[in-house]
């Protein structure tokens, strides 16, 4: 990005926030402010799709301490100065929507998501009342009927949250409400025994976070073992309630992965289910990653077969669904729970003699007070791409998963596939020259996975590819490339085999 | 906002989703649709600051919904058609930024700040590691250590939360986790006897939600009686720890509230902290609402004095400090407490053989995982203002409740003013004329009470002003008016009046 290209006229330039409104009642400079930042902003949208564009210019934060002022000043500055601002923080910003951006979960940069994102700015507003967000708080309520209805329910209840970390929090504290509705006044006291929760080695970390924000104790959530493919093991999961209710403890929630983080792999929601079922236990689907699956009939089932039987389940459309960051949801079959889980009734707030029917007010069902308005920007998508247009997002991105697969298995010398994903997760080792040939065994493995944090260093440095490694329990380093934006085609795959060859051929 | 104004380009606007990058390679359509929605926002902007304009269009839920077309089609809608559904929702939106809304604790429509979260919009990241946010990382780490500083700290930790609430529930999670360390993996069994917190009266309803959460039970957590003025009576708050302290319970936790939601109320810090030093107790301060007066040499003292004293600080930006909605901020006076209590130690994201230096990365810090980008409009409105601006502005908005506060003393007749403010709520009752010299005892007040609903009301269906009302513990239905928006100026103050009086007389 030129800097030198976005300059106001001279006058208007100089000027101070203290021209803008509602300082000042000419709205003139205002417009002058938002158009010039637009140009800027439209210039990031194009060089974020423009493939001759780098993904990111890396900088050690020590380096970049230097090329930025980030000094907070006594005086304020000028316009032109902010707008300089905004645009060398796009400079240095790694561009997350670019199509050889395979790093993340949450990545792409749907348009109109943005848009919905740059009116939700300007709306300004906080979801906790009917009163100062009536549009918005009829949008959610349709969106998330939808969504239930997705998952197979006619009833039940739903929320945004700020990420899905904060719904599975949701959904534990509601299952701890309706099977304890004492525990809310009077705490663990109120129950003799231990309570313990059940999830897979595999879960994401938010549900053992649980158990320790909640008073439980990470040591009362119990890991079940995965098979190789990382789904839980369901004949543990029942061995290990009922080891612990020998010990005189209360197994009550049990959480289900429906695509886990590094793997991509589901859980068998009906196994578990009946397991629940048999034990009385809550059943919570995970579904944060895995969930935007329910949109395609192809891909649908059998992963995400049984869904309906949950009482809550997790699904973040700021994940495949390419909304924006952030827009997460949590539903529950039934409906009520969350206002008498999380109702603190503040007066001041939701009173009940207002104009209207506070039955729309949502701030009481929350542990939030005020809320962000997370949901414009997914009903604006919805709006755009309809629910074939959806369907055809989730077909992309697992065809483009499918296509990484052949390929890596079509350069099978260069590549070593790990297993054949049943998500969006491709997990892969590289293998330079050196390491061609020779036998897979736990010292090429060893030696395999040295090269990830290189060659990754490399990718960075070199800025043209982002591509996540980690290790996990099973083996050590290795790179998952994710598909969740819808900028990726082939070509961007072929790009991204080709440059990591490139980049690692001589390690 | 006359719908017809924003007609796209005929062949562009009949063109969907598909047409747009990255689905497209031509950037042409997609800045021909963020223009336009330019236009729409930069008028509602307009229309925002335009005292002949509206605050409201007021419909009921059932009404609204006959007005609105928010269904989820199965087949996607073109480009002017979401022009279309973007102007229809601002119109029906409460324009919170107007200068006659006095309703709500988050208000104003800060430019810059607005500004801020376009681009924060367009870069779409999220916050959890250097790796794909470096700039808003150092951005963080550069305010948050400011905001330190004018606590009065010159070490310690700080994050932004997504709302005061969670703020809170991590100053809680953080003093648990330091007192008792066995807690997070443990839980309630480590410690033999019941934990217990305490707090006013008047504290936000998020402390005890905490309590709720975190598995203590709302009855351990101690609402503390407060004065007439709304401040904690800190002789009850020694009183109450060691009548917890005789039952063999665990006082561990104190909330001091510098603000209150609805009087505005600084409970004393200095007398709270020295029963926090004497009894061992972590001491919290939610200065969520009153925070910003730090900013101010004239008003900073004596509300503030000793916040120095505290463990941890919640202050939230975007309450006084007119930052757009949500920016919230908790401060640790221990470094390295959020790590140790939060960490979950996801290799997959948080690896510590990166490229760059992982001290950086701040997402095992948090129990969320995946944090929404709060830093770059809180940054920009420091960029923009600076330390004076800010100041400024906080005298501006306590000038503008004094001169309230003088005004209604002036019509003693039409107005009943309930207490002199420390902070920017003005509590008052309207008296309409039948009401008008009859003695104020419990029989004018319950009348007068009653009318609350029934003149908001008025105003909504007016769409000419907003103020809030609510009961309190002691005392039934009364207007607060809340001053944190720059735009309100004295003209305003007397409009409010003026329109209360020309709006509730005959009742």
């Amino acid at each position: 990005m030129a800097d030198k290209k976005y300059q106001m006229d001279k006058k208007i330039g100089s000027l101070k926030y203290t021209d803008l409104l509602p300082h000042s009642q000419d709205p003139a400079v205002s417009e002058a402010l938002l158009r010039e930042l637009t140009n800027v902003l439209l210039d990031f949208v194009k060089e974020t799709n423009d493939r001759n564009c780098k993904v990111l210019n890396f900088y050690h934060p020590e380096d970049l301490k230097n090329l930025l002022d980030l000094e907070i000043p006594d005086e304020g500055r000028s316009l032109q100065s902010l707008i300089d601002d905004c645009v060398k923080t796009l400079k240095y910003q790694v561009r997350t929507g670019h199509p050889h951006f395979f790093n993340q979960l949450s990545c792409g940069l749907d348009l109109v998501s943005m848009a919905g994102e740059w009116l939700t700015a300007t709306a300004n507003t906080n979801m906790f009342t009917y009163e100062i967000a009536p549009v918005f708080i009829l949008m959610e309520s349709v969106v998330l009927a939808k969504m239930r209805r997705i998952i197979g329910w006619e009833c039940g209840d739903s929320i945004l949250a700020p990420g899905g970390s904060i719904s599975n929090l949701y959904a534990f504290l509601a299952a701890r409400h309706h099977m304890f509705p004492d525990y809310k006044d009077k705490g663990q006291a109120s129950i003799g025994a231990q309570l313990v929760m059940f999830t897979s080695d595999q879960c994401h970390y938010s549900v053992k976070s649980c158990a320790a924000v909640c008073g439980l104790g990470t040591e009362n959530c119990v890991e079940v073992p995965s098979d190789e493919k990382g789904r839980m093991i369901t004949s543990e999961l029942e061995r290990l309630v009922l080891e612990r209710k020998s010990k005189g403890q209360i197994p009550f929630f049990v959480n289900c992965t429906s695509g886990t983080t590094v793997l991509g792999a589901f859980d068998s929601i009906n196994e578990i289910a009946d397991i629940c079922q048999k034990y009385k236990l809550w059943l919570h689907i995970d579904a944060a990653w895995g969930g935007g699956l329910l949109l395609s009939k192809k891909y649908r089932h059998p992963r995400l077969t049984g869904i309906e039987r949950a009482d809550s389940v997790t699904w973040n459309p700021h994940k495949l669904m390419g909304t924006l960051f952030q827009c997460s949801t949590i539903h529950f079959k039934i409906d009520g729970l969350l206002l008498s889980c999380n109702q603190m009734a503040a007066d001041y707030l939701f009173m009940q003699d207002k104009l209207y029917d506070v039955g729309y007010d949502t701030g009481d069902k929350v542990i939030q007070c005020g809320r962000h308005n997370d949901i414009f920007k997914l009903w604006l998508q919805f709006r755009a791409k309809g629910m074939s247009g959806f369907e055809l997002h989730m077909d992309h991105l697992m065809a483009m998963a499918e296509y990484l697969v052949e390929r890596l298995e079509a350069e099978k010398d260069k590549f070593y596939l790990i297993m054949k994903p049943e998500l969006v997760n491709v997990s892969f080792w590289y293998v330079p020259k050196r390491l061609r040939g020779v036998p897979h065994n736990k010292q090429r493995i060893h030696e395999l996975a040295k090269i990830c944090p290189i060659l990754k260093a490399r990718m960075m440095e070199a800025g043209t590819l982002m591509v996540g490694y980690q290790p996990d329990d099973k083996r050590p380093n290795f790179f998952r490339s994710i598909f969740s934006s819808a900028a990726v085609n082939k070509a961007d795959v072929d790009f991204m085999l080709k440059e990591m060859d490139r980049l690692g051929k001589d390690l």
